[in-house]
């Protein structure tokens, strides 16, 4: 093939935004072929922008038997992800789900079961990894740059929303609609971060999240979490729609150093000596271990974001590139934000891998008794985001 | 009376530190004019530099019924603090505890209550109060330029110990001679701050204490904990002795701004308009609040320190000033750190104020099992800091 035809499901907010991509040429090797949405209204600035070079569907199925696409971009509310990845998968597509993978583990892992027998690709829309900063944090702890990790401390509360954003989509803030709040909407860049970046899935999870406690929704927009990882670290997830300005600062510290992203600047703050060795070997109490001026990181190459997620896909798909963001990795940012539920719901510790099927059940009592919300102004109505 | 007499209880770090300032000439109003120790040992450095001029005593009794001092510091190991103070107080003296006020509720109501009787001062080392950036910060939150609080998160982690520093005190690390760890020794002060500063006490406490995980102690050396104010803000509080170089930084959110301590620097972000108002008003999802450009806080001031609080005490019993810690204020400190090892040995959430007694009975279980340290070198022993 020459260039990969892709397809939209969900012309919302983020369908809009992945589409703009195509329309300026940004996707060397894509070229947008197909939308589909079960509200028209919502193709009105799609055929403003692309008229008739593509093509429109009320239904994800009608589109993926068109033949009109090589992969389709699922960008609806989370409870649909992993089985419209499923229904790609089968029609012989490539796929690439927006975060999060889903609403609960046992769905995603349906779905990643789906994908081991298949040979089409399944990306996951993590673009925040394209952050240089980010990139660079990982590469650097995997070099052993900061040595062992012994705590982790995230504060990224600058996702800032009003209780107008809930009131435009009668799914938003819902059990039933969303399937959760902060965690499964705004911070799963992050959780997937959290853990991509140190290269280790915490064990254990106690997490105190508020539920309704800044706006009118029923799910969590207000979470601290505590974790302990394999090798005896720990660390803080804290996450929030209600701060303004808010913050965004992530720290690292290990046994040779510190990293600290921060207002996407990275500092590096090295230890002469490893601190565990220090510790024993010192011969005064109070002996601090040589460490140099802290410098802030030089981070190279662009941040392309959703623009790079998509040429990875296409290339991907091309065979000229391995895929960055693979949906397999999906699975743990859900996973960790099902664990903060569960705990903040049992008011326990939980140790993870955690028992799906508990946490769905738990789930399900949530959305028996979710409500649709009223929607303020249906022509405003955001898909995501 | 012309000038306070001051008399040191335990001539370790700390008592030998105090003396330094009435050697120097920096307590205005105070002289020194005793000491005493029940290991003559530690007199050396004493008689050094003051030879004849201060009296020595072997027990704390014989000081205090010397009549050669109005007021006394004390600084022998934690447990001691609260009997010496009710004994100084018996004996009509003035008296400052160093922190901690004591090692558990019960015995610094004890105090309080003996003191509640007395015209005599009981004043608390609480020499971090002196830092203008704390002050700033206080004011600037009682003038409520952050508006009402809803999250503060405190990671002091630059408490850095050796192992050699613990080995150097049979006490130290110990149950039975220290009665806690980092929360009792060296974060104290961040105890007493985290409160003052926000001026609320929180009022449901989580913790996550880990004892002896970094050096060869009983005691904790590793602390995260989550706090609910009675407002309904909540915080974390990060501290150990283990991290190197570590990180100071106190972040306050409010409805109107933030302000942020970092490396002795005050960061104020001024918001134009409450965010609880904005969030119910703003007419789209994504409508930020506008934010004046971040401000580093002009602080005014030295951070006069210990010697700022011997001077205050020396003006307060002259009665030319009114007392800058009393001791009444130790109180939350010690419960929270008693809130904070009932939440983790009990692994439950604890709310505030404590069961006094329940803390104590299950130190005493920790006391029973507790082993004296076995000394590097006796004559390095150092009795606190």
């Amino acid at each position: 093939m020459e260039k990969v035809r892709f397809g939209i499901v969900g012309c919302g907010n983020m369908g809009t935004g992945h589409s703009k991509h195509f329309r300026e040429g940004n996707i060397e090797n894509g070229v947008l072929t197909a939308v589909c949405d079960i509200n028209p209204k919502k193709f009105k600035g799609f055929k403003e922008r692309f008229g008739d070079t593509i093509k429109y569907y009320n239904t994800a199925e009608e589109m993926f038997s068109s033949g009109e696409c090589d992969c389709v971009i699922i960008c609806t509310p989370h409870y649909f992800h992993t089985d419209l990845a499923i229904s790609a998968l089968d029609h012989d597509l490539n796929c690439i789900v927006e975060k999060p993978a889903g609403v609960y583990t046992l769905q995603v892992k349906e779905m990643l079961e789906r994908a081991k027998s298949s040979d089409k690709i399944l990306g996951i829309m993590f673009n925040q990894r394209t952050n240089p900063a980010f990139k660079t944090m990982k590469k650097m702890i995997e070099d052993g740059k900061i040595g062992e990790i012994k705590r982790t401390n995230w504060i990224i509360t600058d996702w800032y929303r009003t209780q107008y954003y809930y009131d435009t989509g009668a799914w938003r803030g819902t059990w039933a609609g969303e399937g959760g709040g902060v965690l499964y909407n705004q911070a799963p860049h992050q959780l997937d971060l959290f853990q991509w970046i140190i290269g280790m899935q915490p064990t254990k999870v106690h997490a105190f999240c508020h539920y309704g406690k800044w706006h009118d929704i029923e799910v969590e927009d207000d979470v601290t979490c505590y974790v302990e990882y394999p090798n005896g670290a720990t660390g803080v997830f804290i996450t929030t729609t209600a701060d303004a300005p808010g913050t965004n600062r992530f720290e690292v510290t290990g046994t040779l150093g510190t990293l600290i992203f921060e207002q996407d600047k990275l500092y590096y703050k090295q230890l002469l000596k490893d601190e565990r060795i220090h510790c024993k070997e010192a011969k005064s109490g109070f002996e601090t271990i040589e460490v140099l001026p802290t410098v802030e990181v030089k981070l190279e190459g662009e941040n392309t974001q959703h623009k790079g997620i998509l040429n990875n896909i296409a290339n991907a798909i091309l065979g000229l590139e391995e895929v960055y963001a693979p949906a397999t990795d999906g699975l743990a940012g859900v996973q960790l934000a099902n664990a903060m539920h569960l705990s903040s719901w049992l008011n326990i510790t939980i140790t993870l891998p955690i028992d799906d099927n508990l946490f769905y059940e738990e789930l399900k009592k949530k959305i028996a008794v979710s409500k649709i919300r009223e929607v303020v102004d249906d022509d405003k109505v955001e898909a995501q985001g």
